[in-house]
C-alpha cells in the first residue's frame, strides 16, 4: 500500500504542510519513524530527527520545523484512527466455500462470503457484501444486513437481527437464552424459556467471546454504533443506547436500560431492571446497584460520582492510622471520666 | 401454536376463572395484550382495558372483573415458566448429519441427532432423544444422558460425563485442564497435568462460553438441578450442591464446595478450598475468602451478611463528611491542650 | 501405565526408600492408597495404613514406618506436577485430517497432526510434533513453533506468532482487534483498526476462552513459560513478563507492562498503561490503578500492600459499631458545650 501525503491530508481531513507528492508505505510509532513512513504524534513536542522523506501528523498549532512534512489536524486520535483504517489490509472474499452447508431457503446476496465450514439455517436472511468467515453457525431466521463481518466460531442462535457495516468478533455467542429459573413446588429449578430475540442495530462492534442472551419476551436491543469488547455478558431484555462503549469482562444484568454515549469500563457489573442515562462513564470495575440519571463518571462499588469514591478511597488508605489515634482519644475521655 | 384456556390451566396448575374453550396463541408482556393472547400478572394490579378475549393468569385472591378470561395461581413467576415452556418451539431433528465424524465405537442412540460438522470421538457414549447441535466437539470417552441438548461450538475433553435432561449452551469447554503450576528449581513453571474428570448430573443448565475445568485426580462434580449462566468459571475440584444458581462472570476457585440452593450472583468471586454451606445467596461482585456455614445473604469483598455489607457501606458514603468533622474536633483538642 | 519405584524416584529427582521394583500403576490421592498406587503426601504426617505394595512420596526428613516405600523429596508439589505428566496420557496423532482445508501455501511439518474440520490459511508455518485438533481456524500467516497443541475451537487471526511447546486450550481468541474507538466529528465511534500482532513465547499455556487481542502497532507479547488460565482478557500492546501466571478472568487493560514471575489472582483487573515490576503477587480481585514497582503481595481496590488492605478491611468491619460510639461521643460533646 502506497499513499501519498495529499491523498492522506484528505482522508484525515487535515492541512498538508509539505510535499504533496511524497509517497508513504507505513503507519509507525513516532520512534519508528523512517523514510515513506507516516506516525502521529498527539501532543506538540516533535522528535528532534525526522526523516525528510517521512511524514508526521500533528496537532494544530505545532510549530513545524523546515524541511519536516506535515498534517495538522484538529484530533489527532480522529486522524490516527483514520490512517489505521487505510492502511488496514482486508482480502478479497467473495462466494459461497464449497464446505459450507447452506439451506436452500436461506437467501443469501451473491457479492457475499460464506467461509469453509459455515452453517446457514433456514430462511436466514444474508446482505450484500457481508464476510461470514470460517465455522460460523447461524442458525434459523437470522437476518445479516449489507457488510457486516462475522469472524470464525460465532455462534447465532435462531431469529437473531444484525444490522448493517457491524463487526463480531470470533467466539460470540449472540441469542442464547438468558438466566430465567422458578424454584417449583417440588425443589426444582424450573427454566424460563426465552421466546424474544436480540436486534443488533448499524455500525456495532462486538468483541471476542462475548455473550448477548436473547429477550424473555421482546427484544434485547443494541442500538447503532455501540462498540462491545470482548468476554463481557449482555443479559435477557437489556437495551444499550447508540454509541456507548462497553469495555471488556463488564456484565449487564437483565433488563437493564444503558443510555447514548456512555462509557462502560471494564469489569464493571450493572444489577438487573436500572437505568443509567445518557453519558454516564462508569470507571472500572464499579459496581451499580441504583440508576443513575446525571450525566457524569462514576466509580466504586456502589457507584459514586468519581470524586466522591476518589475521596472515600483516600480517607480508606488513612484508615489505619486514623483509627489508632481515635482509639487511643477515646481510651484517654474513658480513663478522664 | 394454539392452547385452550382450560388446557393452559392444567398446565400451569391453576384456577380458571372464564371461558374454558377460548383459544391463545401468543405468550405477551402485559401491555401487549390482544385478542386470542394469554399474559401473567405478577401482582394484584388489572390492566383497565383487557380484550374479551384475551386470557391473564393472576395471584390468588386477585379480583377480577365482569368478563375478563383468567386464571389464578398461587406462583405467578412459576406460571410463567411453565407457560414460556409450552409457548418454547423446538424444531424436530433426528439423525446423524452426513458431515459429521463419528468415530466407528461410538454409541449413539438411533433417535438421537448430530449436527453438521461435529465430531464425535472414541468409545463415546450418547443416550435417547440428545440434541448435539452442529459444531460440537466431543472428545474420547464422554458419556451423555438421554434427552440433553448441546448448542454449537461446544467442546467436550475426554471422559467428562454428562448427565439427563440438561442444556449445554453454544461456547462451553468443559474438562478442559485446571490451572496448576509448580515453580521448578530451574525456575520454570511447570504444569500439573489432569488426570480427573468432570462429572455433570442431570437438569444441568449451562449458559453460553462457560469453562469447567476437569479435576486434578478425582472429579469437578456440577450437581443435578445446578443451573450456570453465561462466561462462568468453574475450577479444577469444585463441587456445587443440588439446584444452586449460578450467575454470569462469577469463578469459583479450585477445590471448593458448594451447597444446595445456593444463589451465586454475578462477577462473585469464591476463593479456592473454602466450603459454602446450603442455601447461601451472594450479592453481586462479593469476593468471598473464607467458609460460610449459615443461610443467609452475603454481600461484599469480603463478603459478610447483607445488613452488616449495607451498613458498612452507608457509612462508608458518609465517610468525607465525617472525616472532616473528626479532624476538625481532635484539632480542636490539640488546641486546647 | 507402569512404572517402578526406581524409575518413578528418578523422574521425581527424589530419593528411595524401599523396594527398587515395585510397580504402580495410578496416582491416587492419599486417602484412595492401595496397591500398586502412588500417592503424594504434601505434610510429614503419614496415615496409620499404607499398603506393603503402594508407594508414598514424602517431604524430606519424614520418618518412614517400616515396609513402607517411599520416596524423599525437597518439594512434594513440584513432585507431584511430574507424577502427574507421568500419568498423563497423550493419544498419538499425525497426519492431516481429510475433512481439514488446508492452503497449499501452508508449510506444515510431515510429523504434525491436523484435525478434523480445521482450517489452516495461507502462508500459516507448522514446525515439527504440533497438534492442531479439530475445528481450529488458523488464519493467514500465522506460525506455530515445534510441540505446540492446540485445543478445538480455537481461533488464531493472521499473522500471530506462536513459539514451541505451547498448549492452547479451547474457544481460545488469540489476535483479534483491539479495543479502540475515537468520537468523531458526527458523533460516531471510528474504529482505531490494529495493524499490530501477537507474539506468544516458547512454553506458554492458555486456558479456554480466553481473548488476547493484537497490537494497533507493534506487537502484544506473551513471554516465554506465561500460564494464563481460562476466560482471561489481555488486550492490545500488553507485554507480560516470563513465567509470570495469571489466574481466571482476570483482565490488563491496553499498553500495561507485568514483569517476570509475577501472579495474578482471579478477577484481577489492572488499568491501562500501567507498569507493573517483577515478583509481584495480586489478590483476588483486586484492582491496579498505579504502577507498582516493589516486589510483594498487594490485595484490594485500589490494590496496596496485603498487610495495610487486610488491616483496612479489618477496620471496615468494625465500621458500624465504631461509628454509633463515634456519634454517641461527638452528640455528647455537643450537648456539654
Amino acid at each position: 500500500m502506497k499513499f501519498t501525503a495529499s491523498y492522506i491530508a484528505e482522508a484525515i481531513r487535515g492541512r498538508l504542510r509539505g510535499q504533496a507528492t511524497l509517497e508513504v508505505e507505513r503507519l509507525v510509532d513516532p520512534r519508528q519513524l523512517e523514510s515513506n513512513t507516516v506516525a502521529v504524534l498527539f501532543t506538540k513536542d516533535i522528535p528532534k530527527e525526522i526523516p525528510a522523506d517521512a511524514l508526521i501528523v500533528v496537532p494544530e498549532g505545532t510549530s513545524i520545523p523546515d524541511r519536516v512534512n506535515a498534517i495538522e489536524v484538529p484530533n489527532p486520535k480522529l486522524a490516527f484512527a483514520r490512517l489505521t483504517k487505510l492502511f488496514h489490509y482486508q482480502k478479497e472474499l467473495r462466494g459461497i466455500h464449497e464446505t459450507a452447508v447452506v439451506s436452500p431457503s436461506a437467501q443469501i446476496s451473491e457479492d457475499s462470503y460464506i467461509g469453509a465450514y459455515s452453517v446457514i439455517g433456514e430462511n436466514v436472511k444474508i446482505g450484500s457484501g457481508v464476510r461470514i468467515m470460517e465455522h460460523v453457525v447461524v442458525m434459523d431466521g437470522v437476518e445479516i444486513g449489507n457488510n457486516t463481518v462475522i469472524y470464525p466460531n460465532t455462534v447465532i442462535y435462531p431469529d437473531v437481527v444484525i444490522g448493517k457495516d457491524c463487526i463480531i468478533h470470533s467466539g460470540c455467542v449472540l441469542g442464547s437464552d438468558g438466566f430465567g429459573f422458578v424454584l417449583s413446588e417440588e425443589g426444582n429449578q424450573e427454566k424460563v424459556y426465552h421466546l424474544g430475540k436480540v436486534l443488533i442495530k448499524d455500525r456495532v462492534e462486538i468483541g471476542a467471546n462475548t455473550t448477548i442472551d436473547r429477550a424473555v419476551l421482546g427484544e434485547t436491543i443494541i442500538d447503532t454504533d455501540v462498540k462491545i469488547d470482548n468476554l463481557v455478558q449482555i443479559a435477557h431484555n437489556v437495551r444499550v443506547g447508540r454509541s456507548t462503549v462497553i469495555a471488556s469482562q463488564a456484565g449487564i444484568a437483565g433488563s437493564s436500560q444503558i443510555g447514548q454515549y456512555c462509557m462502560i469500563g471494564g469489569q464493571v457489573g450493572i444489577a438487573d431492571h436500572l437505568t443509567i442515562g445518557d453519558k454516564v462513564a462508569l470507571g472500572a470495575q464499579s459496581g451499580v446497584n441504583k440508576n443513575i440519571t446525571k450525566p457524569g463518571v462514576y466509580l466504586g462499588t456502589p457507584a459514586l460520582e468519581l470524586h466522591r469514591t476518589l475521596r472515600i478511597w483516600s480517607i480508606l488508605q488513612k484508615l489505619p492510622e486514623l483509627y489508632k489515634k481515635l482509639l487511643r482519644f477515646l481510651d484517654a475521655q474513658n480513663e478522664q471520666r
